[in-house]
């Protein structure tokens, strides 16, 4: 009766743990979409919403943090049970990450709007947004799978995400090059971008916790990468 | 005589840990120390010797993460060896990401060395990867000391960082405009400048977490921030 009452009350530690970590992506989600919206529409009221949604981010990341840590002094977990509370604490500081970058481009709404975004521009960050968007959703499908091999998949993803910021890159270049005028706006949108293609890494990051909760290894090999966009200069110099 | 074993043995681990976090930020100031001369004088050896040093840093990241769980799971420790472990995890996670800002800004190297970097550019950005050394190396310090009061402090010193990053982002607007084929140059300065402000932030969040792994709480209040340079594009245009 004793030990069922034990296992049961753990079992629920571990699903609060799952239930806030859900919450968080859903947030983390949204923010990233807010961000975006309010940065192609020069909504600084939406913006305004994703900077106050970024304080209940880091306070469910502090939350989930100190249940794992509460949950791990009281019930005394081994192996995949105490991969799954570390893992855990990492997903969530992957998640809290998101938010800030959400927050840090919504940040930037305000500097961009004298000049507002052009259009063509303005498609990009969306596709580049829509693309960690996709990444970010399937892996949170995959943490609720607890998958390995989904989570192995997805960690193979982040290289189109990658070249998509590329192209951007050299497009806002263009644009500064053309006329000083975009330059202040530009650079921020160079920022901005450079946020939405990290949410890529953090997915990534998010998919071999994933991997590594579900078979106490890490993915073997290097992440594949097509980021070229730290080395443009030799090319369009 | 088993309990002195176990208890030597347990206080083997804890000072493994101390000691490979301690390696891990010796090895991110040198890193930082040298991404920033390797810029500054277009020395693209020393920047491949950057790139090379982050694979050391994530194994040691990944060794302290699993002595971590390998401890818990063996000594099952409970406050605040529970928390000194934990924290070890976040720590080494921060230098981490300490030397990839360093090897980000490595890797720019190349990107810059078709035009240089001005002179009163380079000074900026030296002095802005002083101050972030500076508490980088003073954190490691406190991380020595354990001290709460001492971590405190620090979480403070921040503004100072983010003052400078703001006035040198200005600066990098300013040559951008003077003229346009200083943009793709200036470009991949503003993403290094943002690296070594970003130190700051990973040196902030390492004192927070001594102050937690000494007295089990969060600091109080909100970090002072001085980083106006999200903004910046309402005032120079």
């Amino acid at each position: 009766m004793a030990s069922t009452h034990i296992f049961s009350a753990y079992d629920e530690d571990l699903k609060y743990l799952s239930r806030r970590i859900s919450e968080m992506g859903g947030l983390a989600e949204q923010m990233v979409s807010d961000a975006v919206r309010a940065l192609v529409n020069g909504d600084a009221g939406l913006a305004q919403k994703v900077i106050s949604d970024d304080v209940i981010m880091d306070h469910a990341e502090r939350e989930i943090g100190d249940k794992a840590i509460v949950t791990i002094a009281r019930r005394q977990p081994v192996a995949s049970d105490l991969r799954e509370i570390m893992g855990s604490i990492r997903i969530a500081a992957d998640l809290e990450r998101v938010g800030d970058l959400g927050k840090n481009t919504a940040k930037r709404v305000i500097a961009v709007q004298s000049t507002g975004v052009p259009r063509k521009l303005a498609r990009g960050l969306e596709h580049l947004s829509e693309l960690a968007l996709v990444q970010l959703k399937e892996v949170l499908d995959v943490y609720a799978s607890r998958s390995a091999d989904k989570a192995k998949s997805i960690r193979e993803r982040d290289e189109e995400i990658d070249a998509m910021y590329t192209s951007l890159f050299r497009e806002l270049l263009t644009y500064m090059m053309e006329d000083p005028r975009n330059i202040t706006s530009c650079t921020h949108l160079l920022f901005c971008a450079k946020n939405i293609e990290r949410i890529g890494d953090h997915a990534t990051n998010i998919a071999e916790t994933i991997y590594y909760m579900a078979t106490g290894a890490q993915p073997e090999g290097e992440r594949p990468k097509d980021d070229t966009a730290n080395t443009v200069g030799a090319v369009t110099q």
